[in-house]
């Protein structure tokens, strides 16, 4: 039997998706399991956008140009616009989804074995790209106590080895809900022009900023032509992940025909998701601040009910969706799967992204979890009564462990 | 300026996408262009799928599991049982478009520089994937004279060096239209098994056989159950390639396990274009009949007028939808080029993809060009009147171009 690839067997797992199979266990077994684990939101699409796939006259489903079905790339400048960012449909590829964008652009920038800065906890999957890629992620880390804020211009500095090609933000961050400000995100336009490396910045949260600190695009740093990439998604924007679209934007024309090479390759992004992009474009405000006061409202419950937890470290976080926090436990991946596999508070329970997923430095984490707040007020308290349950059981679980046999229970990796 | 990376700017660039620019200018100059340069068919996709699709309701356009919609998956063997193809739905993993599934397929079997083996002329983006991946195509020829039939299993055995971790096979064949007969296939499948190396084949254009050679399944081939993997598509089965959905398919679990660790990382393929495939599932065989018949009836049309045309090397495809022709040009980009940008007949000209653009090996196809018959017969022939046309004037400036300098004009190269 020929051997399956050492760096296949090595390969990154996503900590978002890789308890799955026991929560499908815990689900054929008849208990309710609330998703928190993935941000996958529970929102309405807009409707008029399915409306208009619906009525679009198909005959042929045809592959789309390989940057992009041209109408969409054509119109999301005027999307931009709402956010004061000037930028022509040449500066834009359609990708699928921002996970393509992500590794697309770390292929066209970087070579093998060089070296990009992420702040840490990191969207995990940047992990898997960078695999993919063959590039290393050295991590810039933040912190639970700073409620995550972005690491000092000097702390940057301090990681720029001449193997540094590129620094990678999210912002609004996942999975830590952190918002960048102008100020800082100046800061680092500077190092980054000094010491000639790029500024790639995920924005795929940039609709969701609910503190004082307003959101602010790469794309408007001055100067910074050469230098930044951003990479967007409608995915959360509309809550439509299903649709795979994303982009990659630009003024740095090289990259971008660097990039449309990869693209070409995989010939061309899913022409249904851009029919549905498209019409999403007229979304109108309305629509955004429905949703945002929506998810503000989940972020507040979420929020408090984690602070009223015995022995949970968290805070308020002004973005995304998402809340990074820490919890009474030793090991959060044998948590989060006892959770799926022990535990339940009449017959339901919660699923949780394990937080040492989340690090590229090994060994961190290992306290944190990742809540992602998709689901509405009442499912989100319901999953946080079985949490609250689920920690006093878990602490008797592990206590009785403990006592019998001296030592803290063996932790179960679940790679 | 911060660089862009020796690999992107050395990456792979599509033969079959490369000359758009110039196709975008010849019409936006007023110029109708015949597109036989790409698997773009003009045949309708099934119109009842397309209604299904309209009548989904869809409120929130939600991710896929990463290995695909599972009732899509569910019915996928459904659709194998018409080619005796007995296989479960755990052995099968939904991918965007047989692109992905290859890409990952090297990524999970091959470490970096291992090296897979592929007859060339080649589908050309498997050269991308391979860049992409990391690993080696090391090309075993195979010649316009013998119709590009399958190289001989000690030609292939001699290929095999320790690096050499598989063999990558399209049947029936992008770009060739050679179709691989069982024996063939049995006596490749006794090598592989031999030398314990795995056994890729793309059988995207499974539905496209017109001549005495039915086609033969690897997922058929005995006791290799760990060795092969098909990737396939429904692009041009029912001519859906804006749908993107395509599918990886092995008994080895393995091997889906660890191309499941990069399926998570890139989330989920389209939800649309599943939905889509679901649906067409159910297509009636009486459209793959006539669809079958309209190709053929291409095939022979666009043979016959080859067959005429002075200088022109050709031969009858048995599948899919291309022949790969010899013209009597000295350099296929420049032609394909002249094509578009210095030529017409009648305000009209013909897209074709450069020939060398599908092989590994450098320096080989350049007197040849691939013809995709995606075009009704009425388009068909007004493109050959055309290239019947294009070719005279060709070898008189051509000529021209000789006499005057003694030299054959530079040719243009535009990758």
């Amino acid at each position: 039997m020929p051997s399956i690839s050492t760096r296949g067997n090595n390969a990154h797992t996503s900590p978002i998706r890789k308890l799955s199979p026991f929560a499908d266990a815990a689900k054929k077994a008849g208990k309710k399991v609330y998703h928190l684990n993935i941000g996958q939101p529970d929102i309405l699409t807009p409707a008029h956008a399915i409306q208009r796939v619906r009525e679009t006259d198909i005959h042929i489903l045809a592959y789309s140009p390989s940057n992009g079905y041209s109408p969409y790339r054509q119109k999301l400048p005027n999307y931009y616009q709402k956010y004061g960012i000037e930028v022509v449909p040449d500066d834009i590829l359609v990708t699928n989804g921002a996970s393509e964008g992500i590794y697309f652009a770390m292929l066209a920038c970087l070579d093998r074995g060089q070296t990009v800065l992420a702040t840490e906890p990191l969207y995990a999957n940047y992990v898997g790209f960078a695999e993919m890629a063959d590039v290393q992620i050295k991590p810039v880390t933040t912190y639970l106590s700073d409620a995550f804020a972005l690491p000092s211009v000097e702390d940057f500095a301090r990681a720029i080895t001449p193997d540094v090609k590129a620094i990678l933000l999210c912002n609004p961050n996942n999975p830590t809900g952190a918002v960048y400000s102008e100020k800082m995100l100046r800061e680092l336009a500077e190092l980054a022009l000094e010491r000639d490396i790029y500024l790639m910045i995920d924005e795929v949260y940039r609709e969701f900023c609910y503190g004082d600190t307003p959101f602010f695009s790469a794309l408007n740093l001055p100067g910074m032509e050469q230098h930044v990439v951003v990479f967007d998604s409608i995915s959360k924007r509309y809550s439509a992940c299903g649709a795979r679209v994303g982009a990659v934007v630009t003024r740095n024309r090289d990259m971008l025909t660097t990039i449309n090479k990869y693209a070409e390759t995989r010939l061309s992004p899913p022409t249904y998701g851009q029919l549905l992009a498209e019409a999403l474009i007229e979304t109108e405000d309305a629509y955004f601040t429905a949703v945002k006061e929506e998810y503000q409202h989940r972020r507040d419950v979420l929020y408090r009910r984690l602070s009223q937890m015995e022995g949970v470290r968290c805070y308020c976080p002004d973005g995304a969706f998402y809340v990074f926090a820490e919890l009474p436990i030793d090991h959060c991946e044998h948590f989060c799967r006892w959770l799926l596999e022990d535990f339940s508070l009449d017959n339901q329970t919660v699923m949780l992204a394990p937080g040492n997923g989340f690090y590229a430095s090994p060994d961190k984490g290992l306290r944190e979890v990742r809540f992602a707040y998709v689901l509405n007020t009442n499912d989100l308290n319901a999953a946080m009564d079985c949490l609250e349950a689920a920690l006093t059981a878990y602490r008797n679980v592990m206590g009785t462990a403990r006592n019998e046999s001296g030592n803290v229970p063996e932790t179960t990796s679940i790679a």
